[in-house]
């Protein structure tokens, strides 16, 4: 290894590959002003040599197999840019193995492998950086690691789906439901082809799942966190949200209170005057409140190809400068030393507490309001506000819509399943956590 | 030096070294398990020993001289939370000399002698970090240091004074004066007695001093900051701007264009569209908008004994675990490579190109609003929209409210120039640049 040379190899051409490879020729000699030493990209994979893309492989040692690159390169740092689960999970292992530091931006890797990962990076005394796995250009996997590692985090919100937070925010701007936004996402490339990743809130879970590691200081744990996609979110709502005063938001929320922690991902009421509210189409944001720095917000672009490079480039950087210095003391890369992760109780849904938003289609007749407040009454749920919309009042079925104060979530359901089976209430009652995000 | 304990001495027990005494103690179970090290508070120095205090110094080592301090005590990291600038820079360069790694909040001291501290820091391997310095909580110092290094940056913006923004927040809220509302914060604590530095832009101007080095690559340079403050803002111009879709802000914004670098700290009107216009009261937020990451915004408390101690101890973790791995490759102090920093030309502010707000009061009678954009005519400036309130128009005087295009300043201080020797135009033109920050 040459004193000021560090070598990567990058696995994956795709999007995040080819801006990686775009950015470190465009900003070669910034790169080098600052970091003093030169990052040289001597071979790359993808699973086709021929095929057209957006960057300048000339001269770079090609491999179909990645895991053959590695056994016949020498190489410090390999850039794990190929996704999926499998064969990045094979990939980075052997290569850790090796002795090869890691930069990743699969967070789907770290969110469901990350725990083992972890274990060998460890006992290999290499590093893994997955700065670009959440949020693209926005830093937030640094800034919880090495920013707020003075403080107990309390909570953390985030908006870590472009492709939902677009959909929300083009249903309110263009008056059009979710299905018609949908395909104009899909047209402009803001979604895929297979949109229920997104939609449906498995991105952000995966997201979430790395995010609330570093904060809480517990292993990594996917299958406990709570899912809500946004499908279910009517324009209606998204205007009635308005008119209440807040914005309608999906969220990945990581709460810690006196029985446990919360884990979960679902859109939300949150109030207009929070800054967070305010973050519209496909930029992410992540509010983190922490005991000392109290709330601190970092906003972006979530994806992208130059955007994610630049986190990718980033990490490059941070872990070039730890092999040239020879130092063996890395910020853990869970955030908390290996020993002192801890799992801790994650709360079901049905124990948070949390005041609702709540559409329920009803009858125009008399004596409805009183039969549904009646049945909140039983079950100890107060009422904070109604609204009920004058111009609808004539037509034979109506929507109220109604804010409750705190209340634990399962007796909301069991409220709403009475209902729901009132005479004069029609269909499937919306329901929709509200927020507060103090800030 | 135990291998894992790291011995501090702090210098200055105000609010941010209390805040520090009280974080270590309330967090260290926390902060050891994400480091792994142990961090030993061994001495403090303060004028007065007896004085009351926020924070418990028991058991501590406790010096009236912080030289007398450094030169007693065998430390591996000063804290320097004295402020101000002459003892500092005198106990920062003597510990130093001492091999002493330094920790500071002090944006005047690294402003206007950082130049020097980073020379003699490089000299004798020891690092100065400052995280502090600049916006409090928010971590925009290892953000553009470690987390935008791949990017060009082309510029930044933010609102880094919290005393400034809570007036102009409060004045549009309370719908007060500037001196109304000035005396208010005074009373809460938001404002000193003597509020020349904040409300002024001096404070502003230190801390761009120091962003735009490390974004740029420049030596740092305070005289070359043009500074206005918030004094000249009245409370019908928050109103105007409102009325146009813009909030007042006052920022500190670092520009690269082809002829050289803008530094200028004043108020501006940006769209509210933009996040950063929406971000009120004391709090801090800087943009930064770079050529892959695209605009990243960073968003939190400004000051504050907790908040600022939150950086102040993610510096001593970071520098704590470079001493402890022996690590001998630092991120450069002032982001670039000392030998890469490069004076670039400094625009002056009549070179600049922007939008202007412009209200001025005139007699109200006819022909007026033709005789002025004559004056704008004859300077190649046009005018984009014209605010004329219906219900002033019987009052004798009258304010025309105009929004002009993109001009370059020194014409359209010769236009005011000549505009305010109309006979009709009655006291001075209020001019308010229009900043879009793209986003």
């Amino acid at each position: 290894m040459n004193n000021n040379k560090i070598k990567i190899g990058i696995a994956g051409l795709g999007t995040v590959g080819s801006g990686v490879i775009n950015l470190l020729e465009k900003n070669k000699a910034e790169i080098l002003k600052r970091s003093g030493f030169e990052i040289s990209i001597v071979c790359v994979s993808a699973s086709s040599k021929s095929k057209k893309r957006n960057c300048n492989i000339e001269g770079l040692n090609f491999y179909t197999n990645p895991l053959e690159m590695i056994r016949n390169e020498s190489i410090d740092i390999l850039i794990e840019l190929i996704g999926g689960e499998l064969v990045a999970k094979e990939l980075v292992i052997e290569a850790l193995e090796k002795k090869i530091h890691i930069v990743t931006a699969n967070k789907a890797l770290i969110a469901l492998h990350g725990n083992e990962i972890s274990e060998i990076s460890n006992k290999e005394g290499c590093d893994v950086a997955y700065e670009a796995s959440v949020a693209g250009a926005v830093p937030i996997i640094k800034v919880i690691r090495e920013s707020l590692n003075a403080n107990e985090i309390e909570w953390i919100a985030g908006i870590i789906n472009g492709t939902t937070n677009y959909i929300l925010t083009e249903m309110l701007k263009s008056k059009k439901d979710f299905n018609d936004v949908l395909k104009d996402a899909q047209d402009l490339g803001y979604a895929e082809a297979d949109p229920a990743f997104d939609v449906g809130g498995i991105d952000a879970a995966h997201k979430l799942t790395i995010l609330s590691s570093i904060c809480f200081g517990i292993p990594l744990n996917f299958e406990a966190i709570y899912i809500e996609g946004i499908e279910d979110i009517e324009l209606d709502d998204l205007n009635y949200a308005k008119e209440l005063g807040y914005a309608i938001k999906h969220l990945a929320i990581g709460r810690k209170n006196n029985d446990g922690i919360e884990l979960r991902v679902h859109s939300c009421l949150i109030p207009k005057a929070r800054l967070i509210a305010n973050v519209d189409g496909v930029k992410n944001a992540v509010v983190v409140s922490s005991d000392a720095a109290g709330p601190t917000l970092y906003y972006g672009a979530g994806a992208g190809s130059l955007a994610t490079a630049s986190s990718v480039v980033s990490d490059i950087i941070d872990i070039s400068r730890k092999i040239l210095s020879k130092s063996n003391n890395s910020v853990p890369l869970l955030s908390y030393q290996r020993n002192e992760l801890q799992n801790k109780k994650i709360l079901d849904i049905n124990e948070i507490e949390s005041r609702y938003y709540l559409r329920i289609r009803v009858k125009n007749k008399p004596g409805v309001l009183a039969d549904i407040t009646k049945i909140f009454g039983r079950k100890s749920i107060s009422i904070e506000s109604i609204l009920q919309k004058e111009d609808l009042v004539n037509d034979e079925n109506v929507p109220i819509v109604l804010v409750t104060h705190e209340v634990i979530e399962k007796n909301i359901i069991d409220a709403l399943k009475d209902i729901e089976k009132l005479e004069v209430v029609k269909g499937k009652i919306i329901k929709i956590r509200i927020e507060e995000l103090e800030s």
